[in-house]
């Protein structure tokens, strides 16, 4: 771990006592037996695959399962790992043939083999734990630990440093994996190509205003620019991380649908197919959708945006002070609704389509979620800039349609004038004060809350452990009552069981839209780029913090992009030249004397620009970075130069072991390690050939941790499953009507 | 030779004499000694790298070096570019190790081998012969012979049947090599693609008329969607016919110009680098070229039209008749000049441009041509269709500066008149009689130019050698009169030396023309593509006629696509969709009421349609036929399985030899073997560690062809360069003034 070899405070509540995954099981809605046979049969599961349990219990009807992987277990599922990435091309080192068992090179791989441990269906080798899915549905989470350590090291040494450097980029992938890696790598990458902007903003701001013609070709070609230079950048990051093409060799879901098997007469391997045209043809209906929800949100949009017009400039009653907030409120109140009803279409549609990767459903869902937000994003902000502003003055009038309804409503009599800085004013909103708001929404607010909660919950607790210990044996009073060497832990274990799932998907999706606003808009106020770049410094950090300190650790997948938000750029980049003529056309000169076939023409124009810009760009990239780009191939002619030399005996001594060191199994010691107490008397042989440890090697596993990691894996020296039994009586059964039971 | 097994007439006129590869020398600007000289290095060069010369007289003053590669160190040479494929990842099938020798697999494969052997540089082990370039300047042709029986054979069974198989695209292959297969391919697959249209376009023709809007867009629809298709069907050709990303192992140019030398970490292999960015900033300068060639190409055609519209309409006066076709003689007499100029300089651009390969100089140079070949091609029919048509009202009357600059001239004197239909008259001639006119021109006249010439060069040498067999001695004359037996055979050799080289270039660039005027001005007339179906069905026969008959047979290049006129298919149908749009625009109602407006907003419109369809349709294809794209990953994959699997020793009995058949070397005989009697006397061994024979080889390689062959390579016992150095004094010592000098 030499990335993290700054750290070691190793403060006790920090460490993890060796707890490798956790599941939350929650029983609520079940009745008591029901739950306790399920809980055997998922204890049995995790024992049967190899894995060693503990058990706790959580706030109110839950149970906390504390997964650890032995050592050798997970030495084997690193090795079988790495030799399907050498296999499938996604690495270019050929594995060791003669071990069986690898060290993790980072946390993440460590985790990521765990995860598969738990999740991965029996015939692949785990546990076929799907959280929230068919058999497994009342398991409400399922995620490793924080590495408080070094997340706190990290937030540390950020708020010091204005840009992270490429070995910070490395350290996010050694602890969270790659996939959220690629988020910091893009928002990193981002934030410093903004400089270019921001520095020409200044200018702009100072020597030619806003709507100029210069400052907005050359956003333009910044934008496009960078959207081609992010894509040689991502794949040099997907080169260096060693996961290009990593979507390849991802296991189905469980809930895909295949129509055929088809065995490859090379490789003997069977893949389950479903056509790809009738793929295809599903997802043709992303129209339909797309235009449900263009309809549904646009019409909101619309009727909000006319009321608030009318309101405020039209309309001159009674409470008209008051009355002027009334659309916004009642917008903000109904669009969550028809977000989540959007949303669960989406969701339907996402599953109908019927992706084999989890990568390929996310992609797919990605792409809704999207299109859902670029309309709530751009509408109110494309309405103001090209109907309210230029066809205000013949719109507006027409809104008097309360009082043609008859109704006697006082109105300004005033002529309507439209304000033709409105567009500004939102652009700098929008740039400025939107931002911050967001940073508080996202970041702040949930982490008081959270914060409340857990006080509250804690609280709680304590009321109910305080009328539950009159009323148990002192077995289940021992398991009710955390050991007090394990308080703090458990309180930790318990936070973070009811903390989110972090989603990195919005985090990208809220940068893309931030791209957007100044592609489109941009022009419209030159410091916009300026403002992003402030704001980036602080989102950067309040994502890492939010990822570190409110949210579930994610489990650490792999992925060689940052997904279909890349699609999303192209676009924005796209919508944002012909966006940035239209309005530089509109707005530049007198507004009244703008007619439609020249400003179609400049669109036109800008459009036949655009695609130029874009192909010449992509050239230049590709030209210029030719040497980065053809890294991946020079490893892969040396691998096949080995397999000839070895195939030819002439290497044959030497590539016999052409891995890190021969013969003996290195493991990786991450703490201290004693003595093996805890023997797992449940473990049985497996029927299937699948990659699995056998009973001895179970009971090989050493444990030679801390007194405090001993004690905890020692703990309760009867069946795991047995402790889970008593732990869901104990608190599902209501301790007051006992009460009340016992006395009548 | 499977794939020819029907072929067996070996007819003796056929017979190659297994002369791999001709090169022809010319030395009639050079004094006899230095001639002679020259040719002795020559010969010199040739044998070093281990080949066998024989030399006989060719048509005038030049010589024909007929060159084969003894069998084994062609075998050496296979097996080597097997090995460099399979380490390049361009194959996927093991090379056995242990072999040093391989037989080819197709003619093509031999004679690529053979075309290394005569060309590649001396450090990659060939003689370094580099036609018309260099030291080698006097080289005027460089060639493999034609395997004429398989040729006749493919005529024969062609103009047999309608539609060719994969199985006839793989018999080109193996004939002429991969970069003609595919463009046999390409109008194989867009012929068959265009009976859509045609289909569409009787429909059209009888229910819609031309510029109808649903033909149009369905117009549109096909070529948007055939080139995406192709882009797959070339990508699945180039795995059948394994050469994908062959590019990466093209040797560098002799006229390369390299700043850096790189050695590889890893492989240790020595890259020459010019940097990217330069090479960039050198390729910018195609837009001053492409706007010079604008410039120069419209400003001709733009003159030529007018001149012509204005004699023909405008003017009335004498000569009238004969005046209308002097602007289109004057154009196509000066087009040659201005082209040949423009090619000068796209030479000198591309030469500039400092490209690696051969085959990147190509695809810069074939770009440029295309830009040219784009504006003479589209520019007068775009002229008539945007601007005479429409405008031509307005305009016309101003041609008469004639008048105005105070010439009496008679002029018609009623109103002038637009022709309407002139537009559609033009398409109909582009679709029918433009294209007869250029088979002819292509195919047919060469033909008959050659044969004619063929017939006046054998009366000449007829004449010559009369005059020569009194004047020289004995073994000279010898020298100078054919075997009898070999007469057929050196006809034939000096027809093929005579002949052009076959450019591949120009038979893809006259395809993408067609598409183009397909899709450009093809709703005009919907008949259009039913005559471009028809012309292609004789198009493909007369091509492949030419290039088995007419023209050289050319080195068996490999490529993975049809090189960049790709991109310019991408270009015709996004220029064709706006251009459609526009044209039924225009041309569907009364044209005086189109308005510049909603003419912009429509061409606006079809741009995003296009864009829509373009991203559909390459989702579409990716997504039907995932499949086929996977089938290179799945090879890719097998690969590092076997290695994976020797490397654990578990196939190490089987890995070692997966090549098709262990331990002796099979050679395949080609024609039948007798007994060596050719000794190679001058070949000496080599001081570099360059891949090539040693000595004992190649007195080992025993000719053991029919007695005709045998009488050929034995034909003079002394040194062949001795023969080359008598026949240059006899053929450059002009014989009547040596009679004269006899005489004085």
């Amino acid at each position: 771990m030499s990335w993290l070899a700054g750290i070691s405070l190793e403060s006790a509540e920090n460490d993890n006592l060796g707890v490798d995954w956790v599941l939350q099981y929650e029983f609520g809605d079940l009745e008591q037996s029901q739950a306790i046979a399920e809980f055997r049969t998922l204890m049995a599961d995790l024992t049967e695959a190899g894995l060693r349990v503990q058990v706790r219990h959580g706030h109110g009807k839950a149970l906390l399962v504390c997964i650890r992987v032995p050592r050798d277990h997970l030495g084997t599922m690193v090795q079988q790992s790495r030799v399907k990435d050498w296999m499938y091309a996604i690495t270019h080192k050929l594995p060791s043939a003669t071990e069986t068992s690898a060290t993790a090179e980072t946390p993440a791989e460590e985790i990521r083999s765990i995860y598969h441990a738990v999740t991965w269906s029996k015939e692949l080798g785990g546990a076929g734990i799907t959280p929230e899915f068919g058999k497994w549905e009342r398991i409400t989470a399922s995620f490793p630990l924080h590495d408080k350590d070094a997340c706190t090291e990290l937030l540390r040494a950020w708020s010091r440093k204005t840009v992270l450097t490429i070995r910070d980029l490395d350290t996010i992938r050694a602890l969270f994996g790659e996939k959220v890696a690629f988020y910091f790598a893009f928002i990193q990458c981002y934030s410093i190509a903004l400089v270019i902007p921001a520095a020409m903003g200044i200018v702009g701001w100072l020597y030619f205003g806003p709507y100029s013609i210069i400052y907005g070709s050359a956003l333009c070609v910044w934008c496009i620019c960078f959207v081609e230079y992010w894509k040689v950048r991502e794949f040099d990051l997907a080169h260096r991380w060693g996961v290009r093409g990593v979507g390849v060799l991802k296991v189905n879901r469980p809930q895909y649908k295949w129509e055929k098997e088809i065995k490859d007469p090379i490789t003997g391997q069977v893949t389950r197919v479903f056509p790809g045209w009738k793929q295809f043809l599903r997802q043709l209906l992303l129209i339909p959708f797309a235009s449900v929800a263009a309809v549904a949100l646009g019409s909101l949009i619309v009727v909000t945006f006319a009321s608030e017009v009318f309101i405020s400039e039209v309309y001159d009653g009674k409470f008209q002070g008051y009355l002027e907030f009334a659309p916004t409120i009642i917008f903000s109140l109904s669009l969550p609704f028809i977000t989540s009803l959007l949303t669960s279409i989406a969701t339907r549609l996402t599953e109908y389509e019927n992706y084999r990767t989890r990568d390929l459903y996310d992609l797919a869902q990605t792409q809704k979620t999207f299109v859902m937000n670029f309309i709530t994003s751009f509408l109110p902000t494309i309405l103001t800039a090209y109907v309210y502003v230029p066809f205000g003055k013949t719109i507006v009038p027409h809104l008097d349609i309360i009082k043609r309804a008859g109704l006697n409503i006082e109105m300004a009599h005033k002529d309507f004038q439209v304000d033709g800085s409105r567009f500004q004013q939102e652009v700098i909103y929008l740039s400025m004060t939107a931002q911050i708001f967001s940073f508080c929404e996202e970041i702040i607010l949930p982490y008081v809350k959270q914060k409340l909660y857990q006080k509250w919950r804690n609280y709680q607790d304590r009321k109910a452990g305080l009328t539950r210990q009159r009323s148990f044996s002192k077995a289940t009073d021992l398991l009710l009552l955390d050991p007090p060497g394990e308080t703090p832990f458990l309180q930790r274990l318990r936070e973070e069981a009811d903390s989110d799932g972090y989603e990195v998907e919005e985090d990208i999706l809220e940068m893309c839209v931030q791209f957007g606003y100044l592609a489109l808009f941009g022009v419209a106020w030159p410091l916009v780029p300026l403002g992003f770049l402030l704001n980036n410094w602080l989102e950067l950090r309040g994502d890492f913090f939010k990822l570190a300190r409110e949210n579930q650790r994610p489990p650490p997948i792999r992925a060689d992009s940052i997904g279909p938000s890349l699609l999303g750029l192209d676009f924005l980049a796209w919508m944002g030249t012909l966006s940035t003529a239209a309005i530089v056309h509109i707005y530049r000169g007198n507004m009244e004397e703008v007619h439609l076939s020249s400003l179609l023409l400049t669109v036109f124009i800008a459009e036949q620009a655009y695609l130029a810009i874009r192909f010449i760009a992509a050239t230049a990239m590709q030209k210029i970075f030719a040497e980065t780009l053809y890294q991946e191939e020079i490893c892969r002619h040396a691998v096949r130069k080995d397999f000839y030399e070895m195939s030819a005996g002439i290497a044959s001594g030497r590539a016999g072991s052409p891995g890190d060191s021969p013969g003996r199994v290195r493991q990786r010691v991450r703490f201290h390690e004693r003595v093996n107490v805890y023997e797992s008397g449940t473990d049985t042989g497996h029927s299937d050939g699948s990659p699995s440890p056998t009973t001895e090697k179970v009971q090989d596993d050493v444990l030679k941790g801390s007194d405090r990691e001993a004690a905890f894996w020692n703990a309760h020296s009867y069946d795991t499953a047995d402790a889970g039994a008593k732990l869901i009586r104990a608190l599902s059964e209501n301790p007051m009507e006992e009460k009340s039971a016992k006395r009548a």
